[in-house]
């Protein structure tokens, strides 16, 4: 079950209705504009299925969002991916050695695990507080202590999979740790252009230039099928990045850089995000309000101003991965089972992940109808679940 | 000079004509007709923006080319990468232990160094004969006196730097000494669909499924912007490929596998491989031709059958990176200097590597007029590298 193909497998069953997996909504796809300017893209620029060094003026179009999310950066301080996990993949072979620590919460986005898996890391964990994010004591308190991580990976806006954003002051302290025990804070800010209410608090990259390296991506602002996403780092860090990328899957410009930039060259870009921001608002507001309606007392839940997902704790005695399975069986609803973003550890066994953003508003309502169903189902019926002994959380 | 980028700097400067990177054609890229697709997939296919499962057509259709090399194999054995880089890279993080030893032709694309370059790997290599490839018999020897490679990396058609392609008698060598050593092949196979003659021998994966891991590309045969690639392995390999991917850049399908589907699905391809085995085979003989005019005697140089490069061998006395700079100051032409593939070692010195397939006949023909100037004025030339001591090649 810790294994995201076969939850794939079960979330994606046809006629399963899926909370499960963390997918833009695809019918807001902006893809009439996008068949539009890789038609011109292909016909127009002869270079751009050639072989050649990073995109220019996909990097200055970067330093202007990155503006928008109240970061100063310069050209040189982008470094371009194929989407943020290869920003994770790269600076993991690059600061990590074998063997090295990394200080991750306790529940984290699964790929920072893969992404350092070949360095087979200790992994130093915090406790992730549903309501105000990432524990800074705690990660202060491990560095008081000797610990040396490579890097801290921390997910400020939006978190994947808590949906809690960090308050300024944990922010300001944060990027404060960094400094004074020069360990590169890896911020991954997928989320940090989806906010719902207020603009959220600057990124720690806005607070820090020297030791936050920022991991941006245009998989949920455009679209995933693209691959593209960027690193903001030192210039001697973006040099470093090259040959590593050079290895990894040639560091040359793919057709999305093209695209993407020729897309960001319309300036539809802030429309875009203002009808993503509002939609979304929607469906979290809907996801909201069904779990109210819909899911017995004593399962708890998040409160999400940005990102895609609200996290929920289900009663002493249920078991998520259970639940997932008895879900898709009897009610043909899916989400995603807590263990899978505490790396398997019992910790996570009662939590579960709902996406609020891939499912317009009545399918969202109907899904959680039906796993309001199936909770109650579960906690109806006598044995294994009941008699499993208390976990902690 | 070791570095991609400064050679690629040097290579790309304005008004220099350039043989060092290996570029295919720009101008046959057929951009209206992926033009036509791309819109086409962006306007009817909802999920070719969104994350999902590898592309099964795109598979399927792989496997159909794969026929056309003399290669049986299943969707099973498929797996879709982003260029063939990565499927180097994905292979070596599995196979290849900190330390482990791979081995390698002493002469050989720089990608695989970069691509195990996380692993510090012991390198063992065995000679590059220009005219015959790699030396197979040594290959034996190695094996016999113990070494264990946790891979040898091949490219047994159009050898890149080498231009060379192996006989059948040393292709079913190495398939028997895979077997017998159970070392799995890396067969790197990016240019053997460009061929200049007779159909050659088979691939080393029509020799011997088990061990021989097959690494394909669109880059050479479609355009290296589409960033699409596949190896063909065992399906239990495969599978584990995936997470590793996913840890990465995720795998998902991209854009352009999407694209990449839509055009063969028009069947296209095989005309235009025809186009480009006719184009290119003009441009190797105008550059056989023209180094048979324009160099001095005492330069040597391959005569390719498949793949985009001659690989000629400058006199005793003449160093290859010396000529680099001397020809982009004063001819303004530029190629790749042994050096590169040899991974710095002093046996590269006076090799350099002719791209025969980026640039039109008559630009060729007008480059290699220069050059041979070049080396001309290099001999003529009293001190340093007269001076300099004998190498060994």
């Amino acid at each position: 079950m810790n294994n995201l193909r076969e939850i794939m497998a079960l979330a994606t069953r046809p006629g399963v209705l899926s909370f499960a997996i963390g997918l833009p909504a695809a019918e807001l796809f902006p893809r009439e504009e996008l068949a539009g300017v890789a038609a011109r893209v292909l016909r127009t620029e002869p270079s751009a299925l050639q072989y050649g060094l990073p995109l220019q003026p996909l990097k200055a179009q970067i330093v202007e969002m990155m503006a928008w999310r109240g970061v100063r950066c310069t050209e040189e301080q982008i470094f371009l991916t194929s989407g943020s996990q290869q920003g994770m993949d790269l600076l993991s072979r690059l600061l990590l050695p074998q063997g090295g620590q990394v200080l991750f919460d306790e529940a984290v986005y699964d790929g920072i695990r893969l992404a350092t898996r070949l360095q087979q890391p200790e992994i130093l964990t915090v406790a992730s507080d549903p309501a105000t994010g990432m524990d800074v004591d705690a990660v202060e308190a491990l560095l008081a202590g000797g610990a040396r991580p490579a890097f801290l990976y921390a997910i400020p806006d939006g978190h994947n999979p808590l949906g809690v954003s960090l308050s300024r002051e944990k922010r300001h302290r944060l990027a404060a740790l960094a400094r004074r025990y020069r360990m590169p804070i890896l911020e991954d800010d997928a989320y940090g252009f989806l906010y719902y209410g207020e603009e959220p608090a600057p990124p720690l990259r806005a607070l820090e230039e020297e030791w936050v390296y920022y991991l941006g991506s245009f998989s949920k602002i455009l679209a995933p099928g693209l691959r593209v996403g960027w690193v903001v780092v030192p210039p001697p860090v973006a040099a470093r990045l090259s040959p590593l990328k050079h290895g990894a899957d040639i560091d040359t410009p793919s057709l999305s850089h093209w695209v993407v930039s020729a897309y960001l060259e319309s300036g539809s870009l802030p429309a875009h995000l203002t009808t993503l921001r509002e939609e979304y608002r929607r469906r979290r507001d809907t996801m909201l309000a069904a779990l109210r309606e819909h899911f017995p007392s004593g399962v708890r839940w998040s409160h999400p101003g940005s990102g895609m997902f609200v996290w929920a704790e289900l009663p002493p005695g249920l078991d998520a991965v259970d639940l997932l399975r008895a879900a898709v069986e009897t009610e043909r609803v899916a989400f995603s089972p807590g263990a899978i973003f505490y790396g398997g550890a019992p910790q996570g066994a009662r939590y579960m992940r709902l996406n609020f953003t891939s499912l317009p508003p009545e399918r969202i309502e109907e899904g959680l109808r039906r796993l309001g169903r199936a909770i109650r189902a579960l906690q109806e019926k006598p044995g294994a679940e009941l008699a499993s002994p208390p976990r902690l959380s």
